[in-house]
């Protein structure tokens, strides 16, 4: 089937009319969008430089069979390296800007369809080498997997355990006769059992192991083991190694499963930076470290992003296609019109548009204090990490669950063409839902939250001074009252405070009455797991609004056009609607408001509506995701819907040939037999 | 890799006691469930004389190419049907009770898991050219399609057209010279697309089209073409067909896409029971039919039910996991407890069983109701109709919404390893997400029921008498107030029937301000759209718990134990409870309920969790599933989810050789590149 395109080369008329008639200027919204011109330029640049050779369309992906996949990721992600690593001698030799930092990029995205199975050697193996391992190890080995001559990966979760670091059960045993470490895998709950990569892309790993001498535990370590032969990359003797089979998404990435026999290391293999072992077998503990988890704040914030980009992704696909076509007139005689201009689905497209930027910019918010806090850190401050790791908590979790929700009620809005592969929105959806679990489960970090609101209120009572983001709490403790309902933007997030405070309070009193009651801290936690959760989700969505509605005000006195703040004031008046509304339960069960005011917040919710309805299309150009990015039959640029759908049924490997195998061999023979 | 088998004979501990320590019998419970002892042996007997020679794990089917998967999709439905009419000859020699009607039956589920390519055929065509097509044309060609001499679809659905029936825009025109009609696809956006099985799998399909006579517009007619070679299965001139590409599910179900270029077909091909086209050309309109949607009332039944046997299929997986599973000590020093144990973990849980029942219940209901009204149209009675058209509209559109929400709650219930196909929780997701789509879209749907309730409320306002599930309507048009809140269940459905009336009410006067205001019927009917959905919402929920709710009461009239009344009575509490603090904003919008009330919902919500905790295993072991209709490494019936997990994926082909070819051809020349 090698017919010439179908693909006109003009841009669908209904698409730009769109663009014609938009309120303000698209470049000046992407310019801000992408933190100024010359970070738009070079991605611009870098999105040419690393598509301009791909040839097959990305959806094909899907056709292939697991282990083609497979082959094709191996392929793609070597290209991308070696094609980031000349970029990086480009322009910045020597720097890492580009190299390794882009890998993982959701820049990247298009160029890696299948996943990228060497993602964690750069994200995970690497940094844990350089933070765990001394110079002296890091210059044996950890040099060898950031120049990629050796291929690896950081393997903690185990068949049996996840969430519960102490629970892990794979050992390492000192050996003082040879200076050596004895791993082993004692139970089949004990294999190492998802990371990525570890099926057949990595000779090494990092194994996270108990670490027992003369058969005493001494907690959790790191032990960086060779799996597979360099040369011939088979499994090296007691190595039980493969991938853990097909996963919903991420199909390249080739998670894996690792059992341990006997596998004798080195002791000088244990990553020592902190804690050490030494010869004699004498342990040194580790200095406690409040730092553990403070890198953990800034993978969450990169993970929430990366929500934000793919709901804005999908937003992108879903509103261009609602532009494009035209379905069930409005007026029984009237021709159909686009979709567009259905209310239901406006509903369904804006305020998913609005909750991608909204996150965005929270995101990038929460990434900015995180610079801040590092720099308090290295001066001796440690006074903002547990609001720094509350908020990155807070936000992973609102940004993981409403990406993905968001994601799922666009791929819906494009009807039955969403559900084909080729509109690429199911596989932004199995990329988002992932993020629900992995990097701290979501209701793991919930109760997390939740139990930092009762700590919060608890210092709020007794007149100790709180963080930033939870000082709203003690003018609730002080003062139980809200100011009068006017609906302003600023009176709206007073009101989601409230609601936040009310429900810690609430919690809290639940709490302390089991705790009367005679149950330990931990079980009346679990107890009032369900509140403790909801007051965790009430302070994330007041600080998410906050910060959409100081972003607003900022960008209000910035040098930009009254056309660009009146749409983002367009953007967060939907949000905010938006989300008191979704509130109101808890709003209503604190605060009293009138039918007329509930009516005028539903009014205003339809009018910000038909405010955003003529920049809806401009909006997701401002993001900018090149169509290589979106990989979407539906949401091109040029909108060419019903050509491109067509054109990629086309290439159907089915489509190849006029009768399949399957007639000849099953079809006919039957329908023959029923004559 | 031909090891023996890794999974123990023996049910997993955790899970027997908690078989152990259930407070009822599950054969009761199971024999109730599905009708009675008679019905329960026979599904187990079809399950074993369809599952028993099967040998490939269904699972594996994930890991093929999209061409390898419809070849296993022609060869199991074929496989499957003769079996089905096997036994139909065996037990009920002449009947359709086994073959055709349990073809697309949920029991085959685990006998097709690439789907069935020939779905569409007995539950579309056939029937469809029994109910369209005159004696004879049915005698001619009908009976030939019932008897798989050949195979075929039913085509309507266009790549531009969907909901709109009136907007297709394939045409057939009548030539009088040669008594034949001549189709085409004027446009790409005419081609159909869409239809099960029309890619490969038909040699007949209907083609429904814009009938002309003299040029002149008909409207829309079916017509049943031959598309492609009875020998050699080639496509016949004229005809541009293939598949539409890969979807996100129903893999093998070969969806297609159908052009017709100047498609000659004799004028006795169009299906004339109804309407008539003479070969003078002279046109005989079909008579109105109140009929014609009829039809849609029991398909949308089938669909609930289907959904809410997916969600309880996935409860059951995610249950018996939870069970098994074990994680995070509530108290620190404690060992790590069932997962099953964590509050949190409860209320992912144990209101999707509930959730799952009251649907089962519902659209069993509702089907009973069917019946009844097929009963009274023979008589000529049509009262009921447009009462069941919009009851079958909303259970469709809430159970396909809830059950697809609640499947994708219990596979991020089970963390990780939900992830894995293996798990088939993701693949109980693309099915149910797609009956949010098909067979009435949703948001159509709701904007129908919508409008249903507008007329309804008119009709209330003018006295005029409403049908028996409309009929609370009248009270509150009377007076607009509810009996004192008691938290009763009786009590608990009057306020959510009372919120449906208030929601209706309200939509109303929106709407009848936009009129007075001065536009059209339909103009305000979209800018009232929001309220309009959320006023079918409302009426749904409020129908849904009230048939739970007599259900229940009449399980407690009829000859069951007290111990199944009352696990019963905990599944009706835990849904009641939990669906009014779902509907808690409506509610408080219309009604006031203090502090204490509030709270004392909240401890319910706790209690119901605490009451189901002893027996919610046995309760998803009622629901009888059988091992291969589960597919579930995480929910089989011995619980043994770690050794099915690792054997699924020592099966992995990429596990089939130690090295993959990747290593060799990219991933080794790289790295030593490296070097």
């Amino acid at each position: 089937m090698s017919e010439k395109s179908l693909i006109p080369s003009t841009v669908n008329p209904d698409l730009q009319k769109e663009r014609n008639s938009a309120s303000f200027n698209v470049e000046e919204f992407a310019t801000w969008w992408h933190g100024g011109a010359e970070k738009l330029k070079f991605k611009r640049e870098l999105e040419n430089y690393m598509f301009k050779d791909m040839e097959e369309d990305n959806h094909l992906t899907q056709y292939k069979s697991h282990a083609d996949i497979y082959e094709q990721a191996v392929k793609q992600a070597i290209d991308a390296a070696k094609k980031l690593r000349k970029l990086q001698e480009e322009r910045n030799p020597g720097g890492i800007d580009i190299w390794p930092e882009l890998y993982n990029s959701s820049l990247l995205w298009g160029a890696m369809p299948a996943g990228n199975p060497f993602g964690v050697q750069f994200v995970m193996l690497v940094t844990a080498l350089k933070a765990q391992g001394t110079d002296e190890q890091y210059a044996d080995f950890g040099k060898r997997a950031a120049n990629f001559e050796i291929c690896g990966t950081y393997a903690q979760t185990e068949l049996g355990h996840g969430t519960f670091l102490r629970g892990l059960e794979t050992r390492a045993d000192y050996d003082r006769k040879t200076d050596e470490f004895i791993l082993n895998s004692p139970t089949l709950s004990s294999y190492k059992w998802w990371p990525g990569g570890l099926g057949h892309s990595s000779n090494y790993c990092i194994v996270v192991a108990q670490l027992f001498i003369d058969n005493e535990a001494k907690g959790v370590e790191m032990f960086f083991v060779q799996v597979r032969d360099e040369e011939t990359h088979m499994p090296l003797p007691g190595i039980d190694i493969g991938e853990i089979g097909k996963k919903v998404g991420f199909f390249g990435v080739n998670n894996g499963y690792l059992g341990l026999k006997n596998v004798r290391i080195p002791r000088t293999k244990m990553l020592m930076r902190n804690a050490k072992v030494f010869s004699d077998g004498t342990f040194v503990k580790s200095p406690a470290s409040v730092l553990t988890y403070f890198t953990m704040v800034s993978v969450r914030c990169i993970i929430a992003r990366d929500d934000a980009i793919m709901l804005t992704m999908a937003a992108t696909i879903a509103t261009r296609y609602s532009a494009v076509r035209r379905q069930s007139p409005i007026n029984p005689n009237d021709p159909e019109p686009q979709i567009i201009d259905h209310v239901t689905q406006q509903l369904k497209l804006f305020p998913e548009i609005a909750t991608g930027v909204a996150y965005r910019l929270a995101s990038d918010y929460l990434m900015s204090l995180f610079d801040i806090t590092s720099n308090e850190i290295e001066r001796g401050e440690y006074g903002r990490l547990p609001e720094m790791h509350a908020l990155s908590c807070i936000l992973k979790v609102l940004c993981s669950y409403d990406a993905t929700e968001g994601v799922e009620r666009l791929r819906l809005a494009c009807g039955g063409h969403g559900y084909l592969t080729s509109a690429h929105l199911a596989t932004l959806y199995v990329y988002a839902t992932a993020s629900i679990t992995y990097e701290g489960e979501n209701t793991v970090l919930l109760l997390q939250v939740g139990r930092f609101l009762m700590k919060t209120w608890r210092n709020a009572i007794s007149g100790k001074p709180l963080s930033p983001t939870t000082s709203y709490l003690v003018d609730i403790v002080k003062n139980n009252s809200v100011e009068k309902w006017s609906g302003t933007w600023e009176n709206m997030v007073k009101h989601l405070e409230f609601v936040a405070a009310n429900k810690t309070r609430t919690a809290f009193e639940s709490l302390t009455q089991r705790l009367k009651a005679g149950q330990s801290e931990a079980e009346a936690a679990n107890n009032t797991g369900i509140e403790l959760i909801q007051a965790a989700e009430s302070h994330g969505r007041a600080f998410v609004c906050a910060t959409f509605l100081a972003q607003v005000r900022q960008l209000q006195q910035k040098q930009s056009s009254p056309a660009l703040q009146k749409v983002m004031g367009n953007l967060l008046e939907l949000y905010l609607v938006n989300t008191v509304l979704k509130q109101m339960t808890n709003i209503l069960r604190f605060v009293r408001l009138s039918e007329t005011e509930l009516r005028t917040l539903q009014t205003r919710l339809e009018k910000a509506l038909i405010d955003l309805r003529p920049d809806a299309v401009a909006i997701c150009d401002g993001f900018d995701y090149h169509d290589r990015t979106l990989s979407s039959t539906l949401g091109s640029y040029d909108g060419n819907v019903y050509e491109r759908l067509f054109e990629a049924a086309k290439k159907s490997p089915l489509n190849q040939q006029p009768v399949p195998k399957a007639f000849h061999e099953h079809l006919k023979p039957f329908m023959k037999s029923n004559l």
